[in-house]
């Protein structure tokens, strides 16, 4: 979750530094999608997220159902990067004084149906009173491997799973005072806002395989998560335009399509590379789940789109502002 | 942290309920200190805490060297009252735009000096927006054995770490306007407030000797957390007030301490039940700690005060409203 991208980044990049004396058995630290602490058994991958009314959310767009669902499940998709297994939740709450009962009874529902989809425990949390709501989240998972940031190779090819753009468009449509249900062609758009999929079975099967040399959740956006990407692996990409998967509804509504396919946001889908030695497996997986493969990874450091007419220029790196 | 405690109970019996079916791997879940996962080599402790602006702390009183240790520290708390190890920490932090710069690295600064003091390493978080100062952190640690609440048997003796009420005074000292290093009397009530010290090496002790049969922090303050910590164990306690351990600062400056040692909250200090044939090991500890013996579990349910003439009556349970 980043809204003032450049900002986070230079307050992340001095902490980063300020920390950096890591113990021996913590594998992963600052800037990853998680934490992943090494036990003798296992790897223990820990997460969380905070969100913050009118930041991360708005109240009268998101019921609280969702809420609840998606405050979860964006920590499921951090996991799902990794590889892992979601296994434990904590969950703090804020709210103030005058919210309904019946909004955090409904708010705790949503929370349950999605640890009950994904297996999760909730382990404990606390409640408090706050201005606004504020709910923080955090996931304990495992996993056997795990798959980082920072394994990319010139030459590995870059795929991404589902569509992208959806989530923004739904945003877009509630801005427009769409409601669910109120069209069935902007339902699954409304729904890839307020209540996304956290990939955790394809993490886990892209992990089974050993398949990716790198992985990400895309939350900021295609251009920027790929630009993390590209850092921690210490490499440059190439994506085609042409490529991008887009929903028949997002093409529906929206005459730019690409636009939010790549600087959207909050899609929570995974992208990551694959060496070339490794790619039989793909047909397997895309039996199941629906990957496509949009670029690939290149020695030149630098993100390039090549775009309908094949023309090469630099990607612009940027993310949408949601509420702000 | 507690605010409107009778609401949050009844919402937390609400989710307690709703949330009833935990795998057999998790030892405790809702309700305790924090939740404990049990793995082939030890337990794993997991807590997390939420501190919002205006609710949990206010920012004009608390320079943010002091909230940043605080934020760790409170949580570093809920793992000594299981006698846990703290090893990691994720640091999520919401600020509005405005915030200073400096006002964030000083943040981090008492974040990291509270980190090297246990040995506790950040391991990742997040940082985002918000319109007022959002504080969440998370700990994960470990432990060989583990000290639930729910342990206590009538007849267990009662301790005390430290003093207590200390840091209520010291946020009635904020109010009118003492800043640290005004007074020398001030001072410690100050700190005890804004820079509590958590029960780290004591509450391993304690787990190391195996001498409580149920242990907790202080954190709502004695009577509502010994109201949770006989809750829990089901029976009652009896406590003696010319017993409760007052600083001479707080004697000081407050004509009514026992109503602040039994009431005032945010005193990190633990709460713990011992056998009578545990004894021994007391004296080996009180080398090194504070620790005061404050009365004793009961068969009878109810929590009773035996006042300094000698007279028995219920002690009622309630926690300061901090700021709200």
């Amino acid at each position: 979750m980043k809204l003032k991208l450049l900002r986070e980044r230079e307050i992340l990049t001095a902490i980063r530094k300020e920390f950096s004396d890591m113990p021996r058995d913590l594998i992963l630290g600052i800037g990853d999608d998680a934490a992943v602490i090494k036990t003798r058994e296992k790897y223990l991958i820990l997460t969380k997220d905070l969100l913050i009314e009118d930041y991360h959310f708005i109240v009268s767009f998101h019921p609280p159902y969702f809420l609840g669902r998606k405050s979860l499940n964006v920590n499921l998709s951090d996991v799902a990067a990794m590889g892992g297994k979601p296994r434990y939740a904590l969950l703090g709450l804020a709210f103030p004084e005058k919210t309904p009962t019946r909004w955090v009874e409904e708010f705790f529902a949503g929370f349950k149906s999605a640890a009950e989809e994904w297996k999760v425990t909730l382990a404990g949390g606390d409640i408090s009173q706050s201005k606004k709501i504020a709910v923080s989240v955090t996931v304990l998972g495992e996993g056997k491997t795990i798959i980082r940031r920072d394994g990319a190779k010139p030459g590995h090819l870059l795929f991404v799973s589902g569509n992208l753009g959806d989530s923004q468009q739904g945003l877009i449509l509630l801005r427009k005072k769409f409601k669910p249900e109120d069209d069935e062609l902007a339902d699954p758009l409304l729904k890839a806002f307020l209540d996304p999929t956290p990939q955790v079975s394809l993490g886990q099967g892209l992990s089974r395989l050993k398949m990716p040399s790198a992985m990400i959740d895309i939350s900021d956006g295609l251009s920027v998560d790929l630009m993390n990407l590209c850092q921690e692996s210490g490499c440059g990409a190439e994506i085609e335009e042409a490529s991008l998967p887009l929903s028949f509804e997002l093409c529906y509504w929206q005459r730019k399509p690409y636009e939010l396919a790549l600087h959207g946001g909050e899609d929570y889908q995974l992208l990551f590379s694959v060496p070339l030695e490794k790619l039989d497996f793909m047909a397997q997986l895309q039996k199941k789940y629906k990957i496509t493969c949009i670029g690939k990874m290149t020695k030149e450091k630098g993100i390039f789109l090549i775009d309908k007419d094949g023309k090469k220029k630099p990607l612009e790196i940027k993310g949408f502002e949601h509420f702000t």
